[in-house]
């Protein structure tokens, strides 16, 4: 793969934002291999992401970062300029469920999945064999009603110090103290293992089989104080009959939560998801 | 077509059954086309649908009932018997809305919908045209805020004197009264514009917009006393993104609304549906 | 819907092209509402349509063609820009079946697809009704072995004399000839009822019976002298299993023609579609 | 789960078939869990599947084969039962690619694919660590082409040494010669990276590209002397646009090449997959 450049932008939207961006990226020769627009008219938000090839620029990162400030305050951006030689750094949660694990450490280990893993923890030792066969540390942060303010100190630390850009929970099962859902806003990624917002909290594929739904399905997205209500990366559902038993539809669900999972966080490392309220916007 | 009898039973499972009903069918010389059984092994439950052909039979329906009578008092059998030649009569009721009219009176008059549609109940007159261009008599019964009683007296009237074996209400946005869905039960069908149980209730794709999904379904079921909350007969999902306003989930949601429903009703029309507590077997 | 203005664009890739645009754009006051691109980085292609509201622009079509012709010439532009308020003129063609004619009729009907329709021509009188029903002229063509010179001679005459932008193939069954597919080249759209490039050519539902595949799917293409072998513009599947008989696919299949189909034609109409060599981008 | 025989038959089609078989177990007291019938009226043709709660009849399957005979031979039946105590073994064949072979090692270690896996043989040595980790031993054997009767021959030797029930070629990447092919009729499973009989033969993404379809898929099939034409077990696709080159196409399609060998594979274990002249029966 080519080094590149990945430019997000978010901005009220008026009249010449593209001009402006594409005019700086051509006056110093940038070469845009992908683009992506959108303008939500309802909210008046303009998005956009690029992707420019690096070695059409004349500068590095810190350069492009100065050279576009004063546009970005003209045009009160919010946006980030990633590096794909720079690999974002992803800390996998997980309990003792392996199939969304055995999935992403895979597509990692294959070059599918384009980032670094530098820890996972768990609060069971359960998957400990599998992640270490992978040459990845692994952290066992047990978590009892009675050490949750300590064990979250613990994960807390684990993500500072292995400067994680994002976090997964890979079916880690345990519910995110508040507080650490707003220090990492946008940036802890969950499967949870129903179509939300049907079958939010326990047990959503028991709730299904108990309302007799043709379809069951997955939803990643990003962790907020609100249990399952961050926003929405991605769905999928397949579908069920009468034959399926709830156990049956927890087996035929652990596909779609690996693949929606999957999906989800190739896009966020790939900076195509971009936030705005409660929402996404995709450039996939 | 040939002419086939469909045979529909529920009852209590225990060993045997198949023996006694299929004993029952070859000793009469009875020529098996389609079966299809089921056993909820949580709830003890036995489900089963054979198609015969009715000229490998020497008698028909009434003798049919008399002689199997034993054997469905002997295992507590819900059952019923139908033949293929005597059409189910479907009373159609709608609104202004004409997608899943359009669609339903295309498969009737191109014969892929197995049924007569004496006739056509709305709440305005907006689709008279349309019914009428298809040879179907059309009624117009006004509901207002004062009217409800005599104006689903009438309803029910005409649902009596045209001697509907079921009515579906495609798209028609008024809220059945209790007593109607009682008298009525498991022969009403509607199709709900979201995919149940999110989004029960008014404009489930402006809820769906405002919580940011990324698909969005329709449902058909069976209509109770509670609000979307019946038996679920079959339900559908599309793929939306950010670029969709509500507006557009509408136009992308008919057609999964009116496939939908008319896989629904067809399994209807064909026997194919077994109802126990809220849940269907659908042997399609 | 908001007066818009579509430019479409497919040119050389190289540096600058949107900035050149969007400059362009942006000096005279340009909003746009929707922007796509596309690199296609193995042949060196670049792609790119724009939403424009009009009242933003000084000016029309005329005078954008005038002022933009300059840059179209530099950059070897492929390009053309349409204007929302001159709906596209469709000539739609049909045989006997009858599924796709009734789905786009009524879509074009409710508003949904934004294009007049000033006439139909088929090869049988079985849909005159319907067509006229809706306020269509219906032109019957006969085609017999023996007189398809005089015959296409004729659709091609009504064809200009109505002055179709395109025409549409919805389940014509007849083989257009080499000269007329040239003469509207990529203007003209067919529906095949399979999953190209499996079982081109006379009943492909039969072929996939005999095959026995699991999925069985539709379409939506550009004709060109090679039968079933043009651009494709979308296509889509759906399961079927050993209980399907032929003819049951045939039935299965015509859900999926006619949502392929009219996905397919609405995307032609909002200039979604780009096609170079054999393919196609869609914009959608 | 509960201890069950599955008895799986297909005959001519004849009144009396479901009772004859049903009485038989009825008289023994065997209780069915689940029962699929197919008629095929085209060739005249019955298949069936029972599952019987082994504890519910009074002898093991030698007895049940002697007690059964005379009915299978009245009905010319061809027949098999199975015991879910005495799992079927599974030899994998594999290449250099892993997403395939980790997906069903995965699925195998967690208990869901209910095999044995005695023994991997591969042409290449890639994926020896993988297998071991497993606790599965792998054999390499190499093939070139001036080896290829020798090298088979070692295949042939250790297919029946580990004495396997069937074969699956998981992207094993070699074809089987025609020899193998008869002698493990229907016992071989192979993984075709498209959906045929689209794009048979070597590099289907790249043809899947050239060809510019919407859509790539998978196929699940028996392995025949005929390359990529023998009974299909299962299929699925994938949307894909034009952004896709054939390198993301060959990603993308990984994920349903090895969601449809699963699931064919795991029906294929639970004798749900009937095969009759060069199409399957699935009763799943």
């Amino acid at each position: 793969m080519e080094r590149t450049y990945t430019l997000t932008i978010s901005c009220p939207d008026r009249v010449g934002i593209v001009a402006k961006v594409s005019n700086f990226l051509a006056m110093y020769g940038g070469w845009i291999t992908e683009a992506n627009h959108h303008s939500d008219l309802l909210v008046n938000r303009f998005f956009m992401r690029h992707e420019i090839r690096a070695s059409s620029l004349p500068f590095g990162l810190d350069e492009f970062r100065t050279a576009f400030g004063p546009i970005a305050r003209e045009y009160e951006m919010e946006w980030d300029i990633s590096d794909s030689e720079i690999k974002k750094r992803v800390v996998l949660m997980c309990s003792k469920e392996s199939h969304c694990m055995v999935d992403l450490l895979h597509r990692w280990q294959s070059g599918e999945l384009d980032c670094e893993i530098p820890l996972v923890i768990s609060n069971h030792e359960t998957l400990r064999e599998l992640v270490e066969w992978h040459g990845i540390p692994f952290h066992h942060v047990p978590v009892h009603k009675d050490n949750k303010q300590e064990a979250y100190a613990q994960v807390e630390a684990l993500i500072d110090e292995f400067a994680a850009d994002c976090v997964v929970l890979a079916r880690y099962m345990q519910i995110i103290p508040p507080a650490l859902c707003e220090k990492y806003q946008h940036r802890i990624i969950n499967i949870h293992h129903s179509f939300l917002p049907s079958f939010a909290g326990a047990k959503p594929y028991h709730q299904a089989y108990e309302r007799g739904v043709k379809l069951i399905g997955a939803t990643c997205h990003y962790v907020t104080e609100e249990l399952d209500a961050g926003p929405i990366i991605d769905q999928d559902t397949v579908r069920v009959n009468h034959r399926q038993t709830a156990e049956d539809m927890v087996r035929l669900g652990r596909d779609v939560e690996k693949s929606v999972l999957a999906r989800g966080l190739a896009w966020h490392l790939q900076d195509r998801v971009l936030v705005y309220g409660n929402k996404t916007v995709v450039f996939n």
